[in-house]
């Protein structure tokens, strides 16, 4: 509900000429802004080593597509995107999950865990930090036990770190573009969308430091044309929005994770993990299944005329069966509307019992 | 080169608020006003039977997808757009080309000869119409045909329509969404890039009476969330854009074919087709590599320091070895550079044939 940067629209007003098709790769001065921006976070990519794609989604997709033959495994934490498991298979290609718990804040697992999982089609690991959606930043450990993973046994590291801004507390994201020796098996995927409120912008991109898989994945990329060009234009005005842009709105989610997590560890019976970044959270609530709940609270449950909707989080596993007590909150609306709808859960989650028990 | 009409600028200028994430299936707005531009061309389409796709391309993607499994066929006309060839490839589908020559204007070939090329693989016709590259408008007799083989054969026709507004001299279009008893097996591809000169916007749409295939195309759509918003915003607004500004640009466009194809008839042994439609042409030219005279053409070859660059044809076949001889040319150019591009054709050929005998 935050307001893209005025600096974005009036890019867009200024914007005379031709609609004609972007460059493939990307509107160059677009691309110059990403390498700076990148720059900024100790980031190193040439310009000819990013690809502007529509949006995070298609950074994904052409990132599966260039590495997976058919039938191929990509191993993903979950509770996972939902949008992850569409991708896999609309891509053909099999979600192996590495399995994490909120009773144990959905830290990875030891590393033979996830060795296990790996078979010689396993082609690659997929990691989003901070993680949608759990709202968890992974570790340092964390994150170098994946690059060590990945170097010992030749995967790629699709790292999606499209929620880099939003990080609370005093925790340090580590990126996997900042790992020297994994960088030929490492794409970074990135949008705009989250850091300047713009998700229908579709404005995201691609890097990486293998220039094979950017060969093919630019083959790609011309296969569409190319990223809608005023989104584009309007997207290269954001190196110049000021800091306090971002600040503001980690403030503004930093409170709304607060609230809701202040609120959720009231509720008696509910089992959550204190979300580091993004603005998600995946829930354990005292009831035997979450969607009866959920359809329950919108048929039968209201405080002052109003209810909420909360999603199931049996959608976010890839394991089939898992999560059936879970919930996935997100906290990407205002305070005043996140306090009402965390007293109707609790008020909900109480009623419900009363009357199930 | 010509501009996107300002009531689209406008619009765009207008929008207030949140960037948020569009409906999948399309901005509704966006989704009336395709409704009530195809029922101007007697198509009958409702609101819940279209898709707002990211350009054609992405359309002719969800196409391949919910019709095709991994090793499925496609009959295409040949030459063919090229980015046919590279969708198909990374939809994992495979594209059996109808043949088409210059010396016959591109037309269909008979019935039997299309029946052979069916097998049990075979799921659709793909026919863009008024056809990319080679700006043939098939005839009521050819759609026709197309119809009734999908239809005895059980296939789906996805058409390909983009280049609608763009048919010069007195012939029409048969769209085959006016055929009524194929509707289950059409999807219907359109975009607003050539309508309104909007290539950079990546506005498009799939649209069907299939309720089934619209189901899993929206499943698709909901994976990558949404098209552009913003211009998707814009494309609302063409529908009040006033008739002239499609009336202007076929007619700047109807000047420069007919600039194009006088130049090419005075020019000796060159073999072309009158296009009725779009903006390209593919040309048979008096050489025996295309691709070495286009190279001759930038490397040794000017006039006053000018000089042009042509794509071979040889990229729009299916068939290996086809095309050799063959340039496509498109006419999306001011007249001023056309004639000075035909001057330099024309005497290029003399000079390298000169050179070369």
């Amino acid at each position: 509900d935050i307001e893209a940067p005025e600096e974005f629209y009036e890019k867009i007003k200024e914007f005379k000429g031709i609609l004609s098709y972007a460059d493939s790769q990307g509107y160059s001065e677009l691309l110059d802004s990403f390498v700076k921006y990148y720059k900024g976070k100790d980031i190193l990519f040439k310009k000819e080593e990013i690809i502007v794609t529509i949006g995070a989604t298609e950074a994904l997709s052409m990132a599966m597509l260039v590495t997976c033959d058919i039938g191929d495994e990509i191993l993903i934490p979950e509770p996972m995107y939902a949008s992850y498991i569409l991708l896999a298979q609309q891509n053909s290609v099999n979600i192996i999950p590495i399995n994490t718990k909120v009773e144990n804040d959905f830290r990875l697992p030891e590393e033979d865990e996830i060795v296990s999982l790996i078979t010689d089609k396993t082609r690659a690991i997929l990691i989003s930090n901070p993680a949608n959606p759990t709202g968890r930043v992974y570790t340092k450990e964390e994150v170098y036990l994946i690059a060590k993973i990945a170097k010992e046994h030749d995967l790629f590291i699709f790292a999606d770190e499209v929620y880099r801004e939003f990080i609370y507390d005093d925790v340090e994201l580590i990126s996997f573009a900042h790992i020297d020796d994994i960088q030929d098996r490492v794409l970074l995927i990135d949008s705009i969308s989250k850091r300047y409120s713009a998700c229908g912008a579709r404005i995201g991109s691609i890097a990486s430091k293998n220039k094979d898989l950017m060969k093919q994945i630019l083959k790609l990329a011309q296969a569409r044309l190319c990223a809608p060009l005023l989104e584009q234009i309007g997207a290269t005005s954001f190196t110049n929005v000021p800091e306090e842009y971002i600040i503001e709105s980690q403030k503004e989610y930093k409170k709304r994770r607060d609230l809701v997590y202040q609120a959720l560890s009231n509720m008696e019976g509910v089992v959550c993990h204190k979300p580091q970044g993004a603005f998600y959270m995946v829930v354990k609530l005292p009831v035997e299944n979450a969607e009866d709940f959920i359809i329950w609270l919108l048929r039968e449950f209201s405080i002052d005329n109003e209810t909420i909707f909360l999603a199931p989080a049996a959608g976010f596993y890839g394991t089939e069966g898992l999560g059936l007590d879970e919930v996935r909150i997100s906290y990407c609306i205002n305070q005043e509307s996140l306090k009402k709808a965390m007293n109707i859960l609790a008020e909900g989650l109480k009623e419900y019992n009363k009357i199930k028990k």
